[in-house]
């Protein structure tokens, strides 16, 4: 479909999509190419496509931008790869990643899937008006998900136990398929109260998080 | 060490462990054990303990349960299995996982080590004064991530998106040794004011919690 891709901006996700792309035989550095895919921050999407001359497709892999970030250009279209990316991995991160395609007309649908499926990425269509709920959703899962980890990791530390004996703990929980155990799925408030005495007496600062969680955990 | 141990409790982390020693070989329905493992409820542990004629070690497997419960039984311990069983799976499930052995003397400490290792768990020593603490740090890595999958899916089902999805995005964030990205670690507050704004109209029972989480997440 397009066979000349400029892709702007090379930070963890602009890097490994360039490399997918290289790996697929796309050229990246043609003149006058039929899609500009934008890898930059957020915050600075709106300035660098206002500065694309028309005429080629324009594009962003931002997971919570609104489409109306790519004017003037009305050829548009976005691909956000539901993954965190890190430097030290290229372009295999991609592999059995989902994206959600956003796009406004099945005329920008159809490249939005097709670059997708290029990047070696599972595409499904999201609302332009659904992306911040999304993304929001996305934060939960991943970067909340370290918060999790960070928090764990210091009642361990405090408790004089190794932290490291939560990564068997975490893979199995999800390799269980997220069911939950422990004192909230056994209905022992008791172990709850004092939980939260401990970490009261011992951490303050995660006090707040774990009353949060416990009280949307509970059924 | 135990050629005889009778082990009390037959629910997720009874039937596991029954199931392993048997595997060792080691005789679960002598007439003299030499030691009683109860793996019951901790609400349990008092009364059960009280029962035994004395005679046997006596230690239970709770993690958040001090060894006083055990009374009046003085050779005693505490071997914690940190990690969530599933009856779909059997004895291989505490492989790999780490244990939580808690002592009041040598002699009591070697055992508990000895009775991790035939578990085939990676023991470490923790102090009964610790153990809630130790407990509450397990939950919020185990329980809690299954919370944020749960809250995480609500908020892609809101959007439209795939909860299936999260998968290999979480996966992945615990492969990348829980490397933090995403808008807080790019110090993006504009994404995460919208966030919350899409939440408190999509869900508001989840703000509560994204908000404690952003407020420690931050640097």
């Amino acid at each position: 479909m397009f066979t000349t891709v400029r892709v702007v901006g090379h930070g963890r996700v602009g890097s490994a999509i360039g490399a997918r792309l290289r790996e697929r035989g796309i050229a990246l550095n043609g003149e006058q190419p039929d899609l500009v895919l934008l890898c930059v921050p957020d915050s600075a999407i709106r300035d660098v496509a206002a500065d694309i001359a028309p005429g080629p497709w324009v594009a962003h892999v931002s997971g919570a931008t609104a489409l109306a970030a790519l004017a003037p250009h009305v050829r548009r279209f976005g691909v956000h790869p539901l993954q965190t990316f890190t430097r030290a991995r290229g372009p295999e991160q991609l592999d059995g990643a989902w994206a959600a395609v956003t796009a406004e007309t099945d005329d920008a649908r159809a490249p939005g899937f097709w670059l997708a499926e290029q990047l070696g990425l599972r595409p499904f269509e999201l609302r332009d008006e659904s992306r911040i709920l999304y993304h929001a959703g996305a934060a939960m899962a991943s970067n909340y998900l370290v918060t999790l980890h960070r928090l764990a990791s210091r009642l361990f530390e405090q408790a004089g136990a190794p932290p490291e004996a939560l990564l068997p703990l975490m893979r199995r929980t999800v390799d269980n398929g997220f069911e939950l155990t422990g004192p909230i799925a056994r209905g022992d408030w008791a172990t709850v109260d004092a939980h939260l005495a401990a970490i009261h007496e011992a951490a303050p600062e995660i006090e707040i998080v774990y009353r949060a969680l416990a009280q949307v955990t509970a059924p």
